[in-house]
């Protein structure tokens, strides 16, 4: 038997298992299996809390077809909620080992149980080489680009993965019209996640996202850093603003070089699976 | 604290609640909320066990949107399945009060838990006046319909809700452009749900449905039933099938003028919530 928990930052939710005083199965077919929402659990995927030599624990996420994931900004949120609230730590300040670095994150309690955490996203990198983005020049900042007859005014950037942010007017509209066509776009070699974004005033912003791969999301945690520094550089907002996405708010701020995230971590539900039901 | 089952049948999948030993709320803001895939459990809706005056239990059952349901086949498999594992009764042969009328269920066992559940579905209803159709005939067997400049051969009966059966060389098929018509005729007053079904050999056939209000699902145990006796009634195949859908197979008999469904039971996993997280 294999105790999990279920939890959800702003809409992304993940399968959270203690790696490290129970042996869990990391396959394909026990990911794939646990994450169906009729035949499983249910979720994104699966994270697992592991130990770390140099760091106070690791974190190993999976997609839900089974492939393991760099980072989320949404899952560390919520991996940092599960080791405070089961005791496996008493300190709210972390380093966490991912696959896409070391993260520091900051723990906010109530009741003696974490409600809210922020995480050091990094450097927003604006290199083109190093998105990967092909452009002629060594920044895409604000640059008109013609798609398909249509004229975009695109800001390029790399939180770790790929994005490309575009100002709209609203939000009301069909990004399937659009999303795909960057997506798959040869500019982007590695594809790319693109937010459209409203400007409401200096401290607020909207957007929405559309996920290389996943089509369009309730959430995207680099996506959000993304279009907060697109918009400051472009002069559009503070250093400090809220971000709406279609399942919640961040805060996200711009300190000394690097983007921080601050947002909820929920619990759902505390569960119990017999994991050999999940390997056949 | 309450804790919960969650199981499904071919892919039908509700949260089970013992409402015996403690008590669940039963309002749309709680049914909804937990029945959501990314904030909640996640499920198609969620089932109550009660003590009866007159039946060995209670069924009382929820669609996710919280309106309440007469019945569910697939749902009674897993209530049946609760009960005996989670010694609720001992008894392998129960009678179950549901808004739909008494059930009656027999269990199969292997190993002290249930895996298999059979239900006596009732007398398929041919009057097109008790269906309800809109008919200028008794009945509807095999009668051809014009819609929308097509002519379609429907059989219509109700299982306790409506649905009309239509034969098909093959399920490969656009049901988007079909479904929603007769979902809509005025000759279904309270709407109906389509069967589409191919006939394998006489002990086979093969089907997909569209539910009224939900469109194409995995799963309908009473659209199997309905499938099977109209197939019965054409002379296409034997009183003992196999019925495929979508989500699984559903064993159908025709014994002594009712219908009879067998088909799997299984538990996904254990759960507890903090109801408070949930009335917000």
């Amino acid at each position: 038997m294999l105790k999990f928990t279920k939890m959800q930052g702003i809409g992304n939710d993940y399968i959270y298992f203690d790696g490290i005083h129970q042996n869990v199965p990391m396959n394909k077919t026990f990911i794939q299996r646990i994450s169906d929402r009729h035949y499983g659990i249910g979720s994104d995927g699966m994270i697992v809390i592991l130990p770390s030599s140099h760091c106070d624990f690791k974190m190993r996420m999976f997609n839900l077809d089974g492939s393991e994931a760099k980072m989320c900004g949404n899952g560390i949120r919520c991996f940092s909620k599960f080791v405070y609230d089961h005791h496996l730590t008493d300190k709210t300040y972390l380093e966490i080992e991912t696959l896409g670095g070391i993260k520091k994150v900051w723990l906010t309690l109530d009741n003696q149980e974490v409600t809210m955490v922020k995480v050091d996203m990094g450097k927003p990198i604006l290199e083109t080489k190093d998105i990967p983005c092909l452009f002629d020049k060594k920044t895409m900042i604000n640059e008109a680009i013609e798609i398909n007859g249509n004229i975009y005014h695109l800001t390029s950037l790399s939180m770790g993965n790929p994005h490309t942010v575009m100002f709209v007017d609203n939000l009301d509209f069909d990004i399937k019209k659009i999303g795909p066509f960057l997506e798959k776009h040869d500019m982007f070699p590695e594809s790319v996640n693109t937010e459209f974004v409203q400007v409401v005033d200096r401290q607020h912003l909207k957007m929405r996202v559309w996920e290389r791969g996943s089509g369009e999301t309730k959430a995207c945690g680099t996506g959000a850093c993304a279009c907060m520094y697109a918009s400051y550089l472009l002069g559009l907002c503070d250093r400090d603003v809220f971000v709406d996405l279609l399942g919640g708010r961040l805060h996200i701020t711009y300190e000394d070089g690097h983007i921080f995230m601050e947002g909820e971590a929920k619990r759902i539900f505390e569960g119990i699976i017999n994991e050999e039901d999940f390997y056949v």
